[in-house]
């Protein structure tokens, strides 16, 4: 076992893409701007960061949160592979934390047993639309990358579905996608996971990504509609869960996970 | 017109994803190791540089060339959009280029006059795969951006075509693609070009694209077939063509393009 891997985690990174994921959790830890964020320019990157101590023992843990901030141009959130893995890079390189959290929403599929309100503690994530039919290269495309094993939590924290998550720039499907997420045996479908593990990779940065179901895939409804309709409650699902993930590696050593 | 548009250019940053796109460019000038390789760490670039005088008068520049470099786990090269992103971040923040150049092979639509071989001087880069279909976001999904406008050296190149190029992070090319590169009213197809400008719309630094035809989208041989077939013989059009670029820019400012 590595030595990072014993020492007590001082610094987790929470990458989150869009504002209105993240305000709840911002909120409820009262969360200021970070004294580093300088280091971030030129991206849109909003980064904001607090010391806590959790619980009866003084476990202190400090937490960034980065979130991609709002497009220069196009007044709208920087979601999708591209932005969450710039905003990766310059987190990890600035802060150096001892895990990388990527939490946000994400669609579910109902075959795999997901509903609208389920948290995922993802165990791998995959591409679904990097498809390249050069055989040396296919797996690459896909980037399957697994995220760090946290069995002890995972007992701890017994509210959290498993499952694969699958990451697409898209917020639709199309019957390609729809096959490629069937192959990857994806649970959850979203836009930024798989880029930013692999960012994680690069860095040898654990990586933990929890995802709340804001609407299903396979179910009747169009994604945009079901998506917008259930953002603000799956935030809030966001802001009961990624407390308790917080709270259970604060002064615990990634082995312990 | 902004100051920095007016002073002569000194370092030009050319971007290429794959090794095989750069290596008649790397022999034909010489490129060493770049003395500031280790700012790149820990992403796979590849990065050379070196000092050129062109022509009689005295008009040095810096050549910083990057490629994506090779994938950790899958040993290739690192194409596609969120790694020629993270390429261009750290090459625009440690290098300040005056000008970046994103280089590479590209496909190309008969229907808009392509043949193989072709190289293109890109007016405009769009995506084709980050469909986002609610209202505030579509934009933002196809990201169109306009790049650095040259007509002087457009007028000196007279070989060079022009044409919208479509980014994307497949290799082939679904219905659904077919139907957003038309929207795009793309000439030319790649894998980086879009995510590569954005990087540099950030930085507020000038942006050039320049892409060789391997392959004809709309044509009837699969993309990987005649990519890997043409892929040497467009290195090699793309060795002919970028010095040409390179000359013309040295000493010159950016309005002067």
């Amino acid at each position: 076992m590595p030595d990072e891997e014993k020492r007590a985690i001082k610094t987790i990174a929470v990458l989150i893409a869009m504002e209105a994921e993240a305000e709840p959790l911002i909120s409820s830890f009262k969360l200021l701007p970070c004294p580093k964020s300088h280091h971030h320019a030129p991206l849109p990157s909003v980064v904001r960061s607090g010391e806590f101590s959790f619980g009866e023992e003084n476990k202190a843990v400090e937490i960034v949160l980065v979130t991609c901030g709002q497009d220069a141009t196009h007044a709208v959130d920087s979601v999708g592979t591209v932005n969450a893995a710039l905003c990766a890079y310059e987190v990890l390189k600035t802060h150096r934390p001892d895990v990388l959290i990527n939490a946000g929403t994400a669609g579910g599929f109902q075959s795999k047993g997901c509903e609208i309100g389920d948290v995922f503690l993802v165990s791998e994530v995959k591409f679904h639309d990097r498809r390249i039919p050069i055989p040396t290269f296919t797996s690459y495309g896909i980037g399957a990358i697994e995220t760090l094993k946290t069995p002890n939590m995972r007992a701890e924290i017994s509210s959290l579905k498993s499952g694969i998550c699958s990451t697409g720039n898209s917020l639709d499907a199309t019957d390609v996608d729809r096959e490629m997420m069937l192959q990857n045996d994806a649970s959850v479908k979203e836009m930024e996971a798989a880029a930013v593990a692999k960012v994680c990779e690069m860095f040898k940065t654990p990586f933990v990504c929890v995802k709340a179901i804001t609407d299903i895939v396979d179910g009747p409804h169009a994604t945009e509609t079901e998506f917008l309709e259930n953002l603000a409650m799956a935030g809030r699902r966001l802001q009961e869960t990624v407390p308790k993930v917080l709270e259970f590696m604060s002064g615990k050593s990634v082995a312990d996970l």
